[in-house]
């Protein structure tokens, strides 16, 4: 009982420290921020031994828990991993600061100037699993739009994670930052991650990014709000007048590109009237490149051998060398496939059919929908906002990536000379 | 139990029809939609008859309840109040639809054409209390926006509400859209609510507006996103070389032209160096008007007949002919008051010193922040968004006045012409 009332009063200070850190850190000019920045990446680079040390740590506790071997490789740390966080830290200097910026400015009958300026969040909580470079690739992100974090990784990277964290923490003293805009919640466990998702008044949004499980906890435990990073069952409909080389490079990429992200595809749906000329060829590829395939009844009248898709599959991320195949209609029945089984994350229409295309955009509701082009564009990066803390599948405040400007609101600002409401 | 069952199935299907309906009503085109709203428009005039007996149930149930008088007030439908619903949906449809905008689209150096599109944000559940006239306001913008609606007003005006609604919903009908479209709440108490509250995957965002207490019970309940519409405590600071003319006219314009509503100023802070000035000038403006001064120690040594504002003054949203003043030692005491007992809704500073002017534009971080002009304008028609929804205090999605563009949200559209990711 004591102790959890210690560990809800240090949840509560460390939000409050947060919080005050907020204030100053919107006021800090780009400048100290970028120099923070470059700090933290050599910072990094420095620490490189002592980093891979307090990695073994988590490595050998994980041996010893017996932790699958992806979820292994996800937890481990190299060399070229730490110089991979320093230039991610380094590039994001690279990038426009937000803060400040003017979005819009109109000037109203009365002449009155208004306008809409970009200002930070404010304390942002970022829940995420496994991967310790997630704490130094967010803290970045979140210091130049000028929020800060709370970063709770998982309790199996629990050492690395606080090794990380002194680091940039240092490098913001040096700066002159304080050092409470950048935090790790002390205890990894849920039970301070569910006292953090209480305090409503010190941190103004949450982010989790991870398994279905952890994002169900969090949405259902948080008075914060949240953006949910979910899964991606992602889809591709071959229309009939698809130029059919470019449908099978499409899917290929698709599909084997990497296939454990969120924005590969899991679901092939194809027109009917190509199906016969389609099939047998983006099979025999995707076959070649080790992929299983799950069709319907009428995909298997096609491909003999393959096995069957049930009910189950349509709505399952795969995130592995697999992928369901549906014959369908046409265009109506591909959208309302899409409706029924999707998660709004990414889906791809292959044609040449002028309306199809445009239908396909203006319809399905997806955060990152495309025409001609692989799902596997539905990337911050490459989408050209630069960088990305990960792809909201909330439709509040942002969908699809996020990027620096994801990362901050606006508020109206009115230049006036006396004028009063009549 | 049973019932309570019955409740719960009753509110899960109403919400899966309103999701149902939200796939249709994206597509709607603006005509249509208009077409809509000025049926809704006539069809509440031609029953105006109808809706003032039905009104008149309310009243009589309230005055039984022993309801204030202010709020019998709110409650009251007059023939004036129902021109003034039909004149305000008539409004919307000379508003731009926001449904399809491409708000940016730019080239990637792959040739890929980026562009981010609004979307409607899918199936909004307003919260409110008292005032009918908000049934038709909400769903009005909801319906130009593409959203479908699920309004639960207070169950102090049942009658009214679903008289309104079932009036609004015949007029869909005969346009052609879904009647699930705007949907009231079939039992107005708490419990109906709760359960609404947990249907995350039907309905995509909640708006409470109204009190303290009924906000606080949205958010602890909601698994929704929730934005606030909450309390205004708005403030203005009367600077060292403030045109003290325009001060005075700004102040008494922020306080008295209408005292009830978020936008009203509810304390006064004045820069000492013109205390001694302005402070009898602004006090005899003000008493005039009926307005009741609280006064911190320094403002009472200057007007001795006033009385003392208590630490629960500065925090307090008066929504009432009262103002608490406060001297403070120049902008930085401002703004750090603003900080301590503000509630991010709207501050101003009137001042002829540029840089003043400029960081308090900048380093106040409320949804409106105005230099020389009264705090009344913090609204989504004087600012220039054509109509509103209510006034956010959440930063996140939408901060300050929500018009239609607030009630949307952006997915990413990407024209391709067969690119892979390498």
């Amino acid at each position: 009982m004591k102790e959890s009332k210690d560990l809800k009063t240090e949840v509560w200070k460390m939000a409050r420290k947060a919080k005050e850190a907020s204030c100053l850190l919107a006021r800090f000019s780009t400048d100290t921020k970028n120099a923070a920045l470059r700090e933290m990446a050599e910072g990094l680079e420095r620490a490189r031994d002592l980093l891979i040390e307090e990695n073994g740590k988590d490595l050998a506790a994980g041996e010893k828990a017996g932790l699958s071997l992806p979820m292994m490789d996800r937890l481990r740390l190299t060399p070229a991993l730490i110089r991979g966080m320093a230039d991610g830290l380094r590039e994001v200097t690279h990038l426009p600061d937000p803060v400040g910026e003017v979005v819009k400015m109109w000037r109203r009958p009365n002449g009155l100037m208004v306008g809409r300026m970009r200002i930070p969040i404010g304390v942002i909580g970022i829940i995420y699993e496994s991967r310790p470079n997630v704490t130094a690739d967010a803290a970045g992100l979140c210091l130049k739009s000028g929020n800060c974090v709370i970063l709770r990784g998982g309790s199996e990277a629990a050492h690395s994670n606080h090794a990380i964290a002194q680091i940039l923490q240092n490098a913001l003293v040096e700066t002159g930052i304080p050092a409470d805009a950048i935090q790790v919640l002390p205890h990894p466990g849920r039970e301070a991650m569910r006292e953090m998702l209480q305090l409503e008044d010190s941190i103004d949004l949450v982010i989790p990014r991870g398994g279905e499980e952890l994002i169900r906890f969090v949405t259902t435990h948080s008075k914060i709000p949240v953006i949910k990073h979910y899964k991606g069952i992602c889809h591709i409909f071959v229309d009939e007048d698809a130029d059919l080389e470019m449908a099978a490079r499409i899917c290929l990429n698709a599909k084997v590109q990497r296939p454990g992200v969120c924005n590969a595809m899991e679901t092939l749906l194809v027109h009917e009237k190509v199906a016969e000329r389609f099939l047998p060829r983006i099979a025999e590829l995707l076959t070649e490149a080790g992929v299983e395939l799950r069709g319907c009844d009428r995909t298997r009248r096609i491909l003999s051998h393959v096995g069957e898709a049930t009910e189950k599959d349509w709505s399952e991320e795969y995130l592995d060398l697999i992928l369901s195949i549906r014959v369908v209609d046409g265009i109506e029945e591909a959208m309302s496939h899409i409706e029924s089984y999707g998660s709004l994350h990414t889906e791809a229409i292959v044609t040449s059919d002028y309306s199809n295309a445009q239908r396909f955009l203006r319809e399905v509701n997806s955060s990152c929908v495309l025409v001609n082009a692989s799902t596997r564009f539905n990337d911050g990066f490459e989408l050209g906002l630069g960088s990305e803390i990960g792809i909201s599948t909330s439709k509040l405040h942002a969908f699809g990536p996020m990027g620096l400007e994801e990362l901050t609101t606006t508020k109206f600002i009115v230049y006036g000379e006396g004028q009063i409401r009549n």
